[in-house]
């Protein structure tokens, strides 16, 4: 499965713009380029180059010239994967691009697999597994919370929080099966209070960390929001108008395209995607013809609903739709708002009415908006944005936003709490320090000390290829 | 128009793969990735690097960290335009390329134009306008012919034959305004007969290089190839048959895709494009329903014509059919494949009368197929490959591709005409010096050794972004 004795070749970048970067990186990496690279300066030798060095030159295949090209140069151990590499800048030509990784696959390197050279940069130690993994969400990053947070993560500050929880395990689980060496003589070098203290905090740690996932999978995925109202309340207008700006925001580099169908605007650096929109933005009625299962369905997905309401329904009906909503969200943290649109038909004394019989919860809003004249949708916008990043604290804390560290550190957890009732039952060393030693195996999975050829299969086959 | 003082940057690369590249140049490149980058070793300092130095470290916002990036640095005039410049090589993330290149801009850096980079190498001398319209053909390039062409063309192959023309002109020219200059002396510095012969030299040559057009055409932008016969004799089950295999080749490349809806094929390095198969291939009646006029218009735009026949056709049916492609196309130099079809229905003494009662002529084959067997499919697709490539000679041959190149070499074949003529009739010499110099100003066009903003501006507009 996993190969190191290799050299591996692949396009780092994609097609389409003026250059192109090819990727070589591995033991031969030189005495591969250099059959098929010649340096402009002919007293150059390929070979004979130390790291960091750009050469100017081209890429011949026998008399043929395929392109003229810089290559960069890098020297084991100071390289992306740690490897000899090299990085072959050509034209951006797919018909070029397919000659050199020919010539270079004909000439004893391997086409490498999706995410191989961080696997590599992971197997030779330039990074741990968590910060490789951050190197896919990097790329993938589209707002400036979910680039920070990965950002962080690259650059070792959730490796260090786990390493630190890692240690402080460590410190205590050697001192119990040093115990135990000891056996029949009855000596305790861990003292269990001390131990009982140390436990609860790293539990703790863990736990919030764990519990940071569902901030974490927002920022990495998105905010869901789901619109809800009666037939012809104004869903479609409001959706318009809330993406109004946003479309004017097209990005301006080439090649740019969302991946989703999905609707979706960023505030405040966090992305607001809106559930299932492609019927609303077609027809109102949308939500309503599919029925209450399906609203009900829609909103559990939701983290996010905005009711929409016509200033002129009954405030009873209002009522009723909120207390139905709030009753299908029941206790789970969601943000409501409730949004008593089309105010341009109506007067001040209605609008005094509806804040009068309407109170909004710990979790609600309550807004007067007119979709169509596009009054009240900054406010709706500003709201939004303060009722997520509110409780969030993207720059001070560690947040975690993959699904194998969040199951991970429920692990560890659940670890640590066996380990807190063996002490209070006290249960035999032998058999804590086994649920020390599971704590300790799970958070070492989780920066890849501990692992096994099918989780770092797993982790890499999702990465792109050339990275 | 035409700006040199600023500092521009531009993505080079396109999005989607593992690294992006950002291009920097102008005289205040370094200054300006200077505030933004800050290498690992902060011992260094950006400006003071050589050129073909990489650098790792950081793109920062204030306290914020971008990315973690390579930069190539390049000192003017060793770089792609002459100027200082810098490369930064960052995660292929849209957000991380946006808020580099807001960085770049807010610290003194502008958005470059399409083509702008190229256009400085052109203005600064690195290379004359034929090479820089090379690179484009370069980077579109997606046969080994085309791509051939296109990088002769770039390292100057074709600006050398223009040279050697136009220097052969320019003696003659300044010999005759020498005998201008001497007014009423009456001296001969140039021999006339010399004069009629090089010119008739350079003309032939200037002849040959707009003959070549039509080739560099082929194979810039393929050959055009029509499917032709009556309904259901099998046309779109020929182009099935002969897409086939293509459709095996598809890219390996990630991110390759076709711009065209054209069915098109690669036989031996050409590229032959059907012309609107769109249709064919959901009907095999598509060319009869539209009319003979169509079918003429179609004839009139392609090099290829495939004439597909049934086997159990009538004799003279068959011959008409061939006669009436044979009006259409004239005495053009059009290729004609008459293909009879359903051979597996045939008998063998039925191909033998065919074969006695069809004579192809020079520009034609007869060929026995069975689209739905693939027999001869093979035979086919060898002798399309070998109808073009018998013609050309790519390797040892200046070939032009560009309508522009073309449009002047024609204007410069008038002036010597023209030239000619004068010489024959005896024309004054003042006459005779203006000609040839209309000569020499049109191969200059071609360099750019002449230019204008506006032909300029046409030339780059047409370049991606960052090239």
């Amino acid at each position: 499965m996993i190969r190191t004795e290799e050299t591996i070749c692949a396009p780092a970048t994609s097609l389409g713009g003026a250059i192109a970067v090819i990727r070589v990186s591995g033991i031969r990496s030189l005495p591969v380029c250099e059959k098929i690279f010649f340096p402009s300066d002919k007293k150059l030798d390929l070979s004979d180059q130390k790291g960091y060095t750009l050469l100017f030159g081209e890429i011949r295949s026998g008399d043929e010239i395929i392109d003229e090209v810089l290559v960069s140069i890098f020297r084991s151990p100071h390289s992306y994967t740690g490897e000899d590499s090299v990085e072959i800048s050509c034209h951006a030509s797919p018909y070029i691009v397919t000659r050199i990784l020919d010539l270079l696959t004909s000439n004893g390197a391997v086409t490498a697999h999706p995410g191989e050279f961080s696997q590599r940069a992971f197997l030779n130690g330039r990074m741990d597994l968590s910060q490789a993994e951050a190197v896919a969400d990097i790329i993938s990053a589209t707002t400036s919370s979910a680039h920070r947070v990965a950002m962080n993560q690259m650059r070792g500050g959730f490796s260090a929080e786990i390493e630190k929880l890692r240690s402080e395990l460590l410190y205590f689980a050697s001192l119990i099966e040093l115990e135990l060496d000891f056996g029949e003589e009855d000596v305790e070098f861990a003292d269990r209070s001390d131990l009982k203290r140390i436990i609860i905090k790293v539990k703790e740690l863990a736990d919030g960390l764990a519990d940071s996932f569902r901030l974490g999978n927002v920022i990495k995925n998105g905010v869901p929001v789901v619109i809800v109202g009666k037939p012809n309340s104004g869903k479609s207008t409001l959706l318009n108008a809330l993406l109004m700006e946003e479309r004017a925001i097209v990005s301006e580099i080439p090649g740019t395209t969302r991946d989703t169908v999905e609707d979706v605007m960023v505030i405040d650096g966090t992305e607001f995607r809106f559930i299932d929109t492609a019927g609303l933005r077609e027809t109102s009625d949308v939500i309503e013809s599919i029925g209450i299962k399906k609203t009900h369905e829609k909103i559990n997905q939701a983290s996010v609903i905005l009711l929409v309401d016509e200033v002129s329904d009954e405030t009873t009906m209002i009522i009723d739709r909120i207390n139905s909503i709030r009753s299908m969200t029941g206790d789970q943290d969601k943000k409501l708002f409730i949004l008593i649109n089309k105010t341009d038909t109506s007067t001040g004394e209605r609008l005094d009415e509806i804040r009068g019989s309407i109170i909004p919860n710990k979790n609600e809003n309550l807004l007067f908006i007119s979709a169509r004249e596009r009054t009240g949708i900054e406010e709706l916008r500003r709201l939004l944005g303060a009722a997520i990043t509110r409780d969030q604290d993207v720059e001070e804390n560690v947040i975690i936003t993959n699904v194998r560290h969040f199951e991970a550190l429920t692990r560890v957890s659940d670890s640590l709490e066996r380990v807190l009732e063996g002490l209070e039952t006290e249960l035999p060393d032998d058999l804590i320090a086994i649920d020390i030693r599971q704590a300790i195996h799970y958070l070492g999975e989780i920066t890849g000390e501990i692992t096994t050829d099918e989780i770092l299969g797993n982790i890499f086959k999702n990465f792109c290829i050339g990275k």
